[in-house]
Parts: structure tokens; C-alpha cells; sequence
């Protein structure tokens, strides 16, 4: 089979989206329109894309350079490569500015930036039709009413039993009869890139719109009488197109929907699928659960038996076996990453940030922010507290209320906390500060110093009281 | 045209809504059902509207004295009447309550209480066909059984092609021929006021309920050659009454859908229109993205490029170009307002409250609560802490854990921080207070004294060690 | 009428559920699926139930043990067996093994430890069929396709109006005839015991999967002139079973939208049913409004005009007449359960733990845990606190940011803020300690040692600031 060459329009303003982002950059599942592209295109196997650009080009290409450069990219090597389009003059056009950059001896395979979700599989079978030097069309068929899209017209049946297409029929210059047909043209079509070459350059702009149109080289493959042939599919979702906002939510659902239906199938448990939302990677073990309204972006594992509470964002973590999520739970990785350790218990309302690493049976409980470092084993901290850029040792107690106060306002510094010590209850400990293993810090102590292994360490003022003090009384 | 004057049904008990409440005082997106039709009503340039009371007389009347009064109102003048109709004898009973207080050169509109989403537009041209000199009335067709509604029988067609009303028929009273007809009878009806009180005349309660129906001035009219006229519709939603939670509930989608439409019509980028709640006003800049779980109350304006995260909480509040705010946040601006600056960041887990007002670039991050309180540029309350009744200098840095203790027990003091001071972590300022402009108040200290500026402010008890002390042990 | 005895079929290992877990313990609505089903056999007034089971056995059987003692249980009294199903040869082998265990003089109903939501009352209806000595037979007609299921062939009619069952067919062994039949057999049956016993005793395995079918009882009634009667419904969510994670979604959302409907057609107000989980059971008085995204479990009881804000997690507990509960609040009482006493203001991100015990107009705001403590009426605890095993008074102000130090280490010991005391902002008060009435503790102060009513206590360092101290410069 012939190498794959993609072409990618993206040169589209989007108007109905208002929005200065250009179109192919919008948000699907957590990436731009255009990786979803992208990602078909490598996941087919193509020696070459072309990005089309034109409205946004710079922002667009910028994002392509991201894209393909991404480190740990899970996507197979493609070459990348944008042909400016301005002015834009029509879809035939678009690819016209993309031809010099297709090697004649392959197939081109022309996508949209602003359909995501057309499948490899489908755009498999259509390269294999374009593989008889035909010109392969990607077309839909759903039984309904076709709309404003291009109708297909067919010819007679071939011995082979091919039936091949006639023409594309725009709607608004369509007969009766035409109009009637249910089948449409997706925008997506295959060809060998010699024939594409060849008709794209007899394209005229000799129309009302004055553009030139890709669809007009069906007409020229024809009078050439070189067959084109049609992959007919019938899930509209594979071809659609974002336009606006509400097409885009709407999409939003579906792919939703559908990893949500994957992960079931795989055994996740899913208290309600119409509220699940997956942007990135999820990898689960056996026997996971995940409550309502829960959000996961990035790459996220969870290990066997997990369970994630109600109404948590989880992002670029790694949660292991048979932790415990509670609700309001926020854990963000960021680029450093989060480890919750086996059995810990998390939440609710705990915040995990880039660098928390917790060991086995870590306990974190409400109201406490973990940032930038790690627990050992049993360690626990359960109430209203800070931990940034601490090492705990095993089975510490960290109290409620209490800091380390990592910021000079210059720095950040460590704290580190022993095996086995005690923090009281709203202390504050002034990194760098080492708390000695086994010792005791005494409730509303500042720690400045570090603290002697085993001993009891104070840093507080004598209690007094006055009697007889009158509180003031409102006026 | 003739000056137009509403009545307003709202006498009802709303049985089936088990509630304390009466029916039109139930909320639909934020407003009660009543306020919705108030709306209308002033929308269409209404001179007066007569609201008949009932169950609940007190509360409906004491609402509408509020609405009519609300500062800032953002509906046309009407003038508000009300009319008791003690006890309810019928819909033709209510509207003669209301016909004393209906001047007899104007056009009367009767609005149902709890059909709060009757469109102006359909209502202006309703009033139109009854500029005629004719009865108007609403009526639905969707094609579908018209089930327990009133038919409308309709007579022949005139020369100018309308086709006049001849009946209304109640679907127990009607054959099977007329139970077939889909044309219903929606309850709201135009007429000109001389008419209607003359037909109102002529109503008696010869009937098996022994009430007096609104729909009996038809036959009087027909009776009297005066042309009844049906404006028909259908989109049953614009009439649907609400008479138990489960409607209330099903309307409150359909507004809600509707409301998530407009804003993604015009570019706003919903995560899941089927999980955002508007209960108000929500004014959105370009490039505005919200996440899913958002809920809008009050007055609310987002900036360009404002991103909103998942299960947010937003009530009058004005947020600024570029603020980010992250989930789980719960702004509330009450009276005083909210105002987040441009490129501020907050939350998660953040409280803004009423009279927090954030400048540009200010963050305010997780478990900390703000109210009244001013922060300039710059400043930054990150980690667990509490902010009220402070002014807030720029660049200042607010430790983890710190508190300004506003509050005496009697009466509220001010916490001032001057620019670029630095607030140490689980400090309390006891206000009134000031910290002086460039100084620092090292961690745990709890200062009542007003600090120099410049200067390390400390109050803080000595370390001490106790070597060899033993933790209590478990029994 | 004859004793009921019911044989639950609940060995079947679930491959689809991909988990460790038994199919039957999968909880829907918060409950094992089996829990459903014994439900539903207590609700039916049945003398015994014998559960038959197989994989996982030892844990169904651990559940039914749990489930028959559980305190407090809500059903009525049932004798519950066990039998054991090794290895699996078929449904009919399956009521087999628990056929020793049927008194011959019952009545036997066959329901599936899978198939959660079968009615009682159709139940009844179904036994009712089986005391004229007849199989009765749960049949499903939808009007829609049968798929895989058994159709029913149905003979003449009876004299006495009924349609006798011919036989049950199997799908793959149907002739297009019979595939066309929309009525299918749900797999529940009910039938005398002695003649159930007697064909049970007649099944062989002789069929291509080397099965024992209960279906074959069918053929031998038949054949043995036994009336088999069918029970007609065409709700096929009642016999929905559960086979993979997708379908358990599927039933628990048809689970929560009955519940929903059920509790609004109570009056209680919800503002989005579909956004509403009860996996227990939920008391409500008059005028309860719930908004979106909250959780109820275990057992909740909510007063006349209680208001429960967005996105709250309520577990076991009992909040009283007006009280308000705000956003981001959970609730989970435990064993111990929580109270919330009337028009006490709870939240935004509040958490109330097992023991939590508010009186009165009592406020816990933002970030406040309260654990096993009972607060007496109109205290406040507003911000960023901790509360632990504390009796605190009537009117008593607990300062933001402070703490009750209640963890030796070892023990937990309890602290006791007499009626009007105030605690200010940032203190530790170290259990066990005991604040006198009327007294105040000073912001930022540890107290170890009892304070006397009425004094000012405190226990802070002094004050110092050291003029032109430079703070760190970042390099």
C-alpha cells in the first residue's frame, strides 16, 4: 500500500464559536480539536501531515510544534508540516496550498481540523478504496433528511458491484429528487495524491461563493473517468463538525459518554455516567469506584479497589490499591506528579499539589494542603493543615492547625519531621527545621530550631489570667 | 393601540405542592413563578397589572409591594394592583374581582400566576388579534392528545382567512369527534376591557363544579357576534403551569437548557449545559469557560477569557478580564457585592464573601474566606486563612494559617496591611491594628500593637526542650 | 393461602461485573442487589428464603448473616437459609439444591439475587396465579423486539379467559414465528412445591450447553396437564437484571429517578432529579428544598423547611426545622449519628463527624470540623476550626482558626467551654481543660490549664519588633 499523506484544514475562522482561540484549538475531552486530528492521522500510520493555517495560523502552528515535540508523546512519529492559506479561497483551495508538500507518489488523505472524532478504522477502509487509483469519499447515511449537506449521487451498479458516485449535489442547487437523497458527503476523502494533483489544478473559483471547492474534483475525476468510489458510514458522530459552543458541548457528551461506556465495560464502576468527565488518560484496576460528579484530566491510574468519592478533580496522579478518595477531594500533579500510597485514606476536602507523595496507609483528612512532599508510611494528617516542602517520617502525627512555614519570601526551605514525632496542634515549624524522630511538639509552639529526638519541645508563653476582665459590650 | 391591563391569577393553593408556600410564590430559577409573569407583563409596556389574591393573600401582596419596590428594578413601571377573591369561586370569579380596577378604555391580558414562561412576543400578539375588537385567545396545538385540556371548536373560515373560535369544550363534556381535536385551550386571553366586563356580566355557576369559568365569556361572545380569535401556538412549555414539585422541576430544566443556549449562543463555553444552574443574571466577556457543576445566582459578570472551574458557587459578584477561579469556590457577594480582579486566581476551596474586594493579580487560594476586605495588586492569601474587615496593601504576602481577629465580641475592628509587609503563618492581628508597610510579623505571633514599618514584629515564647519526655502511652 | 417460600438464586459468578466482588453484592441505591431481593421476599410476608449460592459463597453468605441480624432491621421477619451450588449446572439445578429445604406444603417463588427491583405487589399477584395449583410464570411484553430472551408460546384460551403457556422457547431454538412474539419470560416463577418438586425431579441436561433449566418445568407441567399460567407486565425495569457495570448504572439511575419523583410527589422541592442520590432512606417534612448534586445515605431525617445547599454529602443524620445546611457540606454521622438542631446555619464546607451534636440557632461556618462534641444553642464555631470531643455552652464564640488539642497520643480527653465563654482566634486549648462561663481566652493562646469564669485568659509572648530587619532577597 501507498505511504499516507494528511492534509488537515485548519484554516477556518469559526466564526459561530466568538472566540479569539482559532477553531482547531477549542477543547474536546481536554485537547484541541486538532490533536484529535492529529492523533487519527499518526494512529493510521501516515508518513506526513499538512496543516492548513490561516485564521490564528500562528497560535495554530505554535500548537503543532507543542504537539509533535511533546515528550512522551503516545502518538507514532509523523512528519509535520503547515501550508499558509490566505486569503482563503475555498475548501479545493485550501488543498491546493497544501499540494506542493505531498510527495506524488503516495495517497493523500484530506481531513477537517474541526471533526474529532472520525475513527482509523473508518479512514482505513477508505484508503484501501482509494488504493484502486479511485478517488474515496467518506459519505453518511443515516435515513434522515440530509439537511444543507452535499447530496451523493449514484451511478449504475458496476459487475463488481461498486456503486460508484455520479456527482455532489450542493442542497441549494439540488432537484427535488436530489434533495430526497439521504446520503451526504462528510468532507473526508482519499486519493492518490498523482490524481488529486491532477484535478485539483483544472479547480475553478467560476461559481456564486467564487471559492474553489474540493468537491469539484469529484466532477473532474468523473469526466476523467476515473472512478470515485464511496465509504458509507452511518454514525454521524464520527464526521461531525464543531461550529459553535453548543456543537462543541454536544460533542463534549458523546465522547464523555463513550469513555464513560468503555471503563464500565472494563469493569470500572461509574455511579452515573452522565456525570463523569474524562479529559486525558484513565487507567484502572479491578474493582474501582467512582462516585457522582468526579473529573479526571491528565494521566490518572488508579489501583484495584479505589474508590473516589463524590465531586473530585483529579489530575496527573497515581493512586494505588485500595485508596480511599473522599468527597471535594482536588489532587493535581501538575508536571511533578502525585502518589497516594496503597490503603491511604484521603479527604474530604484535602488538597493534593504537584511533589505529594504519600506512602501506605497515609492519612489525610480535611482542610489540608500537601505540596512539593512526601509521607511515610502510617503518617497522618487530619485536620486544617499545611505540609509544603516537607519530609515526614513514618508514622508521624502532624496536628491539626499547624504549618510549615516554607517561604522566607525568597526561598522555599525544608522541613523535615522524624519517624514517630508528634506536631501539636497549630504550630508553625520555620523551615529549615528538622523535628527529631519520637519527639513531642508541644500544641502552639513556633519552631525555629530543631527539635532534639524524644524530647518534648515548647515555644509558647505563660497563661495568665486576669479576673474580673469585662469584654466589650456592644453599644 | 389600547393601553393594556393584566390580570394576574394567583389565588391558587397549589394542593398538590404540600407546601406552606403559596403556589405563585415558588421559585423558578431564582424568581418566584409570580415575578416571571410580573415581568412579562411589564415587558409588554402593560399600564397596570391587577394581581387577584387568595391563598396566601399576605405573603403574594407583600412579594408583589417588593417587586414593585426593588432598587435598581430591572422591569419597565407598572402600577401593581391586587384584587381578594375570598372565597375562590372560578376563573371567571377572579377575573371579576380584578374588573372594578380595570379602566374601560384599555385591552385586558389574563395571565395564570404559575404559567411563569409565556413569551412577550406571543403575548403582543395575542393583543393584537384582540385590538380588533375580538376575544382572544392562547390556545396550543403540538399535534399530540390534547389530554384533559379544553378543546377549541373552531367555525368556519372567513373571507380574511381567519378562522374563528365557535367553543371551548371541557374534555369531560366533549365527544369523542371533539376529544380528537389537539387545539387547547391555554387560559390566557386577550380582550377589550369593555367586552370582557360585559361578558363577565353574563357568567353563572350552572355547572357541576358551581363555578364560574373565564372560558364561559366565549359563549357569550359567539352569543353576541363578537369574533373570538385563538392565536395557537406549539410549544406547550410557554403555557405549562406548574402544579406540583415534579413540574416545577421539569420547568426549571427546560429554563435552565434554554438559559445555557443563549449564553453558548453567544460564545459562552458550557463543560455540560445539562449540569448549570442561572438562577439571575449572568453577563459573560469573550472566551469565557465554565465548568460543570457551576451555579449562578444574583448579579454576575465574568470578564474576557474568565475561566470558571467545576462545582463552583457564584452569586453577585463582578469578575474581572482574566481571572482564573479554580473548583469548589463559593463567592457571594450579598448586598456589598464581590469584585475579583483581572488576572486574579482563587481557589480552590475559596470564600469570598460580601465587600471582598480583590485586585488585579490577587490570589486568594484554598480554605481561605475573605469578607469585606479590600486586597490591592499583587497580594496573596494562599493556605487556610481568614481575611475580614482588612485593607490589604500591595504585594503583601498573608501567611498559612493567620487570622485577623476582627471581631471583640461586641463590635467589628479594621486590620490594616500596608504594601509589601509579610504576614508570617498561624499569626493573628488583633484589630484594630496596623502592620506597617514593608514589615514582617514572624510566624505565630499574635500582634496587637500596631508594627512598625520595616521592621521583624515578633510575639512569640522561647523554645525549650525537654529531653527524654514520654508521650502518654495507650492503655 | 399457602406459606410462601422463596428460593434466590444468587451463585452465578457475573464475568461481565469484571470484579472480585459477587454479582449479588453489588450495591444499587446503596444497597447489595441480594438486599433488594430479601427485601422484597420479607415484604411478601415469606416463611423462609433459601439463597442458593456459589461463587463468592462465603461472602453472600457473610451479607445474608449481616442482613438477617441486622439491628434495627426494617423488614419484616424471614427464616434465611443457604444452599450451596457447587458446581453451577443450570438454573434448574439450582432450585434443586435448595429444594430440600422447601416444606411441601408451601409455595415456592423463584426470584434472582440479581433482578433487584421486582415489585411486591407483583409478586403477589404473580402467587396469587399459583395457588390454583398452577406454575405462574413473570412474563414481559413491551411490545418491542425479545431479543435473546425465551418467548412464550401461549395455547388457547381457557373458558375462563385465561391463555394457559404452551411452553417457553428459547431464542436460538425459535422459528421466525415464534421469534416474532414480543412476550418474554422474566425468569421469576411461583408454583406449589410438591409440583415443583415433582419436575424438578424430572429435569435432565440433555441439551447442547448440558444444563439443568428451570424453564423445563414448563414442558413437564404441560405434559402432566398442570395449568401454567403467565403473569403479564410490561415494565421490564422491574426484572432488569444486572450483568456488567453499564447495566448497574443504567438501573441506578432508574432507582434514583423513583425516588426523586417519589419524594417530590411528598412536596419536597428538588431542584434537579436527575442530580439527586438517596442510598438510604430520606424522612423529609414539609417545604425541604434540595438543591443539585447532593448525597443522601444511610438513614436522614430532614424538618419542616429545612434548606440543603448544592453539592452536600449527608450521611446518617438529623437536621431539624429550618435549619440550613450550605454548600459543600458533609455530613456523616456514623454509627453515632449527627444532630442539627433547628434553624442552626451549617456551612459552606462544613463537616460534621459521628457525635456531632448542635443545638438550637447553633452556626458552624466555613472549614470547621465538629467531631463528637454537642454544642448547646446559639453557639458559633465560623471559620477554620477544629472542634473535638467538646461540650460546648450555650452562646460560647469559638475563635477562627482554633483548635481543641483533644490527642495525647494515646488517649483522647475532653474539653468543655462553659456557656458564654469566648475563645479567640488561633487558640489551642489542650484537653482535658475546662473554660470557666463567661470567660475569655485571648487570640493565639495555648491553654493547658482550666480558665476561671469570667477572666480574661491568655498565654502569648510579648510583643517586640526589631527595627530595619532585612527579610531574605531571592538571589
Amino acid at each position: 500500500m501507498s505511504a499516507i499523506d494528511v492534509v488537515i484544514m485548519a484554516a477556518g475562522k469559526g466564526t459561530r464559536m466568538k472566540s479569539r482561540l482559532p477553531k482547531v484549538l477549542h477543547r474536546l475531552a481536554g485537547r484541541p480539536l486538532l490533536a484529535h486530528v492529529l492523533a487519527s492521522a499518526a494512529a493510521l500510520g501516515a508518513r506526513s501531515a499538512v496543516v492548513v493555517t490561516g485564521h490564528g495560523a500562528t497560535e495554530v502552528e505554535a500548537f503543532c510544534a507543542s504537539w509533535a515535540g511533546a515528550s512522551g508523546q503516545n502518538h507514532p512519529e509523523i512528519a509535520l508540516r503547515h501550508a499558509r492559506q490566505e486569503p482563503q479561497l475555498g475548501t479545493g483551495h485550501a488543498v491546493q496550498q497544501a499540494a506542493p508538500q505531498l510527495p506524488g507518489d503516495g495517497v493523500t488523505l484530506v481531513l477537517n481540523g474541526d471533526v474529532p472524532l472520525v475513527r482509523p478504522d473508518t479512514l482505513r477502509r477508505l484508503l484501501a478504496l482509494a488504493a484502486d487509483d479511485a478517488i474515496a469519499l467518506l459519505t453518511v447515511d443515516t435515513g434522515d433528511d440530509a439537511g444543507a449537506y452535499g447530496r451523493i449521487l449514484r451511478g449504475a451498479a458496476e459487475p463488481d458491484g461498486d456503486i460508484p458516485v455520479r456527482a455532489i449535489v450542493e442542497a441549494k442547487d439540488a432537484s427535488p429528487d436530489e434533495l430526497a437523497v439521504t446520503e451526504w458527503y462528510s468532507g473526508v476523502m482519499a486519493a492518490p495524491t498523482r490524481l488529486l494533483k491532477k484535478y485539483l489544478a483544472l479547480l475553478t473559483d467560476d461559481n456564486a461563493q467564487k471559492e474553489f471547492y474540493l468537491t469539484d474534483v469529484v466532477k473532474h475525476a468523473v469526466a476523467d473517468g476515473t472512478p470515485v468510489l464511496a465509504l458509507k458510514i452511518d454514525d454521524a458522530v464520527e464526521v461531525a463538525g464543531v461550529n459553535s459552543p453548543l456543537q462543541l458541548a454536544e460533542l463534549e457528551r458523546q465522547v464523555q459518554q463513550a469513555q464513560a461506556r468503555r471503563l464500565m465495560t472494563d469493569g470500572v464502576r461509574l455511579a452515573d455516567p452522565a456525570r463523569f468527565d474524562l479529559r486525558g488518560q484513565l487507567d484502572c484496576g479491578q474493582d474501582v469506584e467512582i462516585d457522582v460528579g468526579c473529573i479526571f484530566e491528565g494521566a490518572v491510574s488508579l489501583g484495584d479497589g479505589v474508590r473516589i468519592g463524590a465531586h473530585c478533580v483529579i489530575a496527573n496522579a497515581k493512586i494505588e490499591a485500595g485508596a480511599v478518595i473522599h468527597p471535594f477531594t482536588h489532587i493535581d500533579g501538575g508536571k511533578e506528579g502525585v502518589v497516594v500510597g496503597p490503603g491511604a485514606l484521603v479527604g474530604p476536602y484535602a488538597r493534593l499539589r504537584p511533589g505529594a507523595e504519600l506512602g501506605p496507609e497515609v492519612h489525610i483528612g480535611n482542610f489540608v494542603e500537601v505540596k512539593n512532599s512526601t509521607l511515610a508510611a502510617g503518617a497522618k494528617a487530619n485536620h486544617l493543615a499545611y505540609l509544603g516542602d516537607a519530609t515526614v517520617g513514618e508514622r508521624v502525627n502532624y496536628g491539626a492547625g499547624s504549618i510549615t512555614a516554607n517561604y522566607d519570601g525568597a526561598h522555599k526551605h525544608r522541613t523535615v519531621i522524624e519517624a514517630d514525632a508528634h506536631v501539636g496542634s497549630n504550630c508553625v515549624l520555620v523551615a529549615p527545621v528538622t523535628i527529631g524522630a519520637g519527639g513531642t511538639v508541644g500544641g502552639g509552639s513556633t519552631i525555629t530550631k530543631n527539635t532534639p529526638p524524644g524530647a518534648l519541645s515548647v515555644a509558647r508563653g505563660k497563661q495568665v489570667s486576669i479576673a474580673g476582665w469585662a469584654r466589650p459590650v456592644k453599644k
